[in-house]
């Protein structure tokens, strides 16, 4: 294993001792009796194999893939219906701590979510442009370094199954959604190293599943198509995919982005995305393995002098007239806004539009557009609104209670702290507990994390809720304004460049001029994005009065002078939070350096937050300068605008 | 020798033919011989060794570098001083085809510079992001592949000393001025390299220089300092730069760029640039090698916010102090305009301002910023102009009458064509031959290459005129506008990007803002720039009234309702300028059409003036659509702006 302090995040052995301290009983064997054993052997407890116990963990229980806990004064017992539940009741049991052992009402928790999946953008090779992981802010890959698979670190890799079974992730895509050359042939004569990353994870519960090309029959089985029509292609991916499927019998299946950003797809054979997909889950079925298949079809050769083409529209237009057509182990991944993982965007009117289709909604952990784990930006306020947002209104059922699963795509590399930035583990945290149960609060969830992971006293607590809670509004304060995104530095998009993608083929423009500035998405006059919404957001967002500030330069284009909900103008909008959101993260700064906390978490976190504060004076200055010289209009308070 | 088949350039065999039918007596051996041997073999003439001949050269005539050519009825006689001298008056011969042979006044040739220099922007290794060669548009480089010596390709590297002996070229840098770690070891274990390289100029009269690092005797040398004024450091540079020059007995000397944009330099040291520059003059003086220093020093972490610092000052700050410091031997070598071989600027003020200084001119023959042989843009005419312009007024001398020699970065490599676009061939062309007569008319030197190398019909001729003659102020109305320079795509330079460098630390801005544009470099109420010239620049750039149009938003920022000395306003001059671009553009594409000429120069061309139309209509419509969203001003005309 290189050699690297791993900061053990949110198992460390303290939390162990309410557990290792006790007589425990475990009635099965395999990790939850390892996991035990260990503790018990770190904490004084003793492992019973009959008898009494303090703690009794059984299979025998709820009829759904959670557990119970019930707390008698005698003994609390844990059961579950599979070894994969209990191993969860085993970890829901080190979070309650010391009250696990105090008797009072059942617990009875069952996912919401059957599958709570982590998509890893992770390269075999390293790309040429991309590295080694594709949006990676956390170091290497954790399987693949420079073309090899990392066997002397597979010991690591458990512990990173470990890690994401303690917040109850179950499903890793082990390869990045662009899949080049290299790792294309992890479906054929590279497999073994699948193989060998799913014992890695099986002993957690965790299945894996491989992200592949479309194009793998031609560029793996050397046939001259990849119609999915195609009775030798249909016949290959069977073969292929049968093969994979008895080397790894709980394989999780595969992951496609088709006809996307220059990946190849079904459109070149004139066929639709269902051809695509239900070729592959004909394939999967009989093994209980699915397929994920990306939503994210764009046209990313736009000419921005068409004003006609909405990039926003693009998922609504491709997939909603296929609602119906997919077959039932298809599962149809969207991103949780039309646009691309932007700190404020709409949540997508595709997650609305298909009633008859299994639709994964797909978060982005990793921080792409949201201060690349130099920033800290706690995104559990930003997923719990989204799984919360009700597309028919207050009487319809929100987002979490209309997909059928929900996937980040990992923010984890072989940093020693895991995630690049050390309080960029609550993010991961935090995704994997919404996916168990999204009526969580982003605060409750990150008071767990906080406990977890620092055991902390009062006063860490109360410093790490004030720097974290809002985060990610702060980030939004000093970046984009009003929903307006894409304002970065194009190819990385890390920085502010205001008209970085305005002349671009992106699709991804603002239209700032002297008077202006926002997307007209309306019906009336715009794009018409709006009315893809169920009443009554298409009348909510069409409407200039009635769309939330936060989004309205999403939806429209108004004056530098239009009067927001808030009651300032916009373009005094963007001057308040751009200074406000730079005196928030001087704050954060300053509440940071007096914290007394593990030296080095608290050296790395110090030295991220000097070049936090040191970017969002730029973002403000740059983003404050750029309008104040298109407008012409001053800060009210005559702050410095240069 | 890789396998590629090298289009002759400007000394294809057909325009031997006057030479080489004839009786030619050569009354020196060597490559005048050779030459003519070769000719008279080819088209049937006779070498004699001694009595009547039409063609005789000899060694004995003017005593300058150069030759004269004496046309008598009997016979025309080519003399010089030097063997070099002889080759270049045979070269003119060349020129000149049968009217040699005619009776007619005597040629006395002699350069107005004594080296004629061409730096290579060569790497050894691939650079990660510059390539085999920086800001090469050819191919890769003549002399170098992916870190070893092209020695199967010497032959091709010997023609290549003949084409530039053919225009005049004396002098070739051969690698690039940022030094790394593999190019900085030519100085010493793979000298072997430049020794064999010099070995193929030699014979066509061309010394080579090498680009080296300063920080050579800590980085080769083991030393911990590269102080100037260190004794070991001193005795380092003298015992290495002793070995090269006894291994090459001709060797021309070394080529710094020290204290810029990250390479090393004296100001680690606290050190000038003169204590520096001095140290490997006083090595190097015995040997009759020179240094060339260049003056390209300024700050490129700059903040744009910081309006007092003004990248156009820099050289002139930073060397016009050190006027008379340095040593004999050492050559200041200053770019043609203060900022970086824009499209337009103004000629440097530091060329008028060093007179106890030896400063040679530096131009840019490779298209960096101006189409990147792409674009069709012969250069001769911006060169022309600085050659010939006077700082000090209509009495005072002209550029070329002060500077000590001329240098050209060099646009060739190893593409059949030698220089990408063929017609690029004209800058290398045309840059020897104002290195030799600064007063020809960029449109005779036009018409001389057209002839040595498509041995022109009138009706070609007539068209790479039309195409040709104005195709760099073509090129500068789709681009930028009245000297603003720099909206260009950071990094590669290629194509438009107005706020690309607007908020970068490169120090290059356009300051654009919804009243108006361009920087104010005013001594009244600017950076005082404009103060740096002598009488009676200084006063016509300061004035707004008298500023020419071209320079103007280098030097003023106006508003876009400004009146130019056109008449126009300069809104209005943008939209025209780019609407005429482009027309232009689409023009000379049309007239390239209907030629007939060599297919694959035809092909090439014509693929490339795609290319350049497309380009002009992405420049024109992004300019256009900018500064009609920031001024909201329209086109007068009603011509179509996104």
């Amino acid at each position: 294993m290189t050699n690297v302090t791993v900061h053990p995040a949110w198992l460390p052995a303290g939390v162990w001792r309410p557990i290792g301290s006790r007589r425990v009983r475990v009635d099965v064997p395999g990790t939850v009796r390892d996991e035990v054993e260990a503790a018990v052997a770190a904490h004084g407890g003793e492992l019973v194999t009959s008898g009494d116990a303090d703690l009794i963990l059984t299979l025998a229980g709820p009829a759904h893939h959670g557990y119970a806990i019930v707390r008698e004064q005698r003994a609390t017992t844990v059961t579950a219906a599979t070894h994969a539940g209990l191993l969860h009741g085993l970890f829901a049991t080190v979070r309650m701590g010391e009250s696990a052992f105090t008797p009072g009402p059942r617990v009875d928790s069952a996912p919401a979510f059957p599958r709570r999946m982590l998509d890893h953008w992770d390269n075999v090779d390293v790309h040429p442009v991309m590295g080694q992981v594709e949006r990676g802010y956390a170091g290497g890959s954790l399987f693949w370094s420079a073309g090899a698979l990392r066997t002397a670190d597979l010991p690591r890799i458990r512990d990173y199954a470990r890690l994401l079974a303690g917040v109850g992730i179950n499903a890793v895509a082990l390869n990045n959604v662009n899949v080049h050359a290299t790792e294309a042939r992890l479906l054929t004569d590279r497999l073994a190293e699948i193989v060998l990353l799913a014992e890695q994870f099986r002993p957690y519960g965790i299945r894996v599943h491989l992200a592949v090309t479309f194009a793998a029959p031609m560029l793996l089985g050397g046939l001259d198509t990849a119609d999915p029509l195609d009775p030798a292609v249909r016949s290959w991916w069977a073969l292929t995919l049968a093969g994979v499927c008895e080397r790894i019998p709980d394989f999780g299946g595969v992951l496609v982005k088709a006809d996307s950003e220059g990946q190849p797809g079904p459109f070149a054979y004139g066929r639709t995305h269902a051809d695509g997909a239900n070729m592959l889950a004909e394939a999967l079925a009989p093994y209980g393995a699915t397929v994920h298949w990306r939503a994210f079809v764009y046209d990313h050769r736009q000419d921005w002098r068409d004003r006609s083409t909405d990039r926003a529209r693009a998922a609504f237009d491709h997939f909603t007239p296929l609602d119906g057509a997919f077959a039932d182990s298809v599962i149809v991944q969207v991103k949780h806004g039309p646009m691309d993982f932007q700190p404020r965007e709409p949540v997508s009117p595709v997650l609305a539009a298909m009633p008859r289709t299994r639709l994964a909604l797909e978060l982005q952990a990793t921080q792409e557009y949201t201060g690349q784990q130099k920033h800290v930006c706690y995104l559990a306020p930003m997923w719990s609104g989204i799984l919360g947002f009700r597309p028919r209104g207050d009487d319809g059922p929100p987002i979490a209670g209309t997909v059928a699963e929900v996937v980040a795509v990992a923010n984890t590399g072989d940093d020693p702290f895991w995630t690049g930035h050390p309080l960029a583990q609550a993010n991961l945290y935090a995704f994997g507990r919404l996916a168990w149960d999204p009526t969580l609060t982003p605060g409750e969830i990150l008071d767990e994390w906080i406990t977890l992971t620092f055991g902390a006293d009062d006063g860490t607590r109360a410093a790490l809720h004030a720097i974290m809670d809002d985060s990610w509004r702060t980030y939004e304060s000093y970046t984009a304004p009003l929903g307006v995104g894409f304002m970065v530095r194009p190819g990385h998009h890390y920085g502010p460049d205001v008209d970085g993608y305005e002349y671009t083929p992106w699709g991804t423009y603002h239209f700032a001029d002297r008077d202006g500035v926002g997307v007209d998405r309306t019906v009336a006059t715009g794009t018409g994005f709006a009315g893809l919404y169920p009443y009554p957001w298409s009348e909510v967002f069409e409407s200039l009065a009635d769309c939330p500030d936060e989004l309205l330069l999403f939806l429209h284009h108004v004056s530098y002078t239009h009067v927001l909900r808030s009651g300032r103008t916009v373009i005094q909008h963007i001057y308040d939070t751009h200074f406000d959101g730079v005196a928030r993260v001087a704050a954060a700064r300053e509440r940071w350096r007096r914290l007394r906390i593990d030296p080095d978490v608290h050296a790395r976190v110090a030295a991220l937050l000097d070049e936090q504060l040191r970017s969002a004076i730029e973002w403000r200055d740059q983003i404050n300068t750029y309008f104040f010289r298109k407008s012409g209009i001053g800060d009210a308070y005559g702050r410095m605008i240069y």
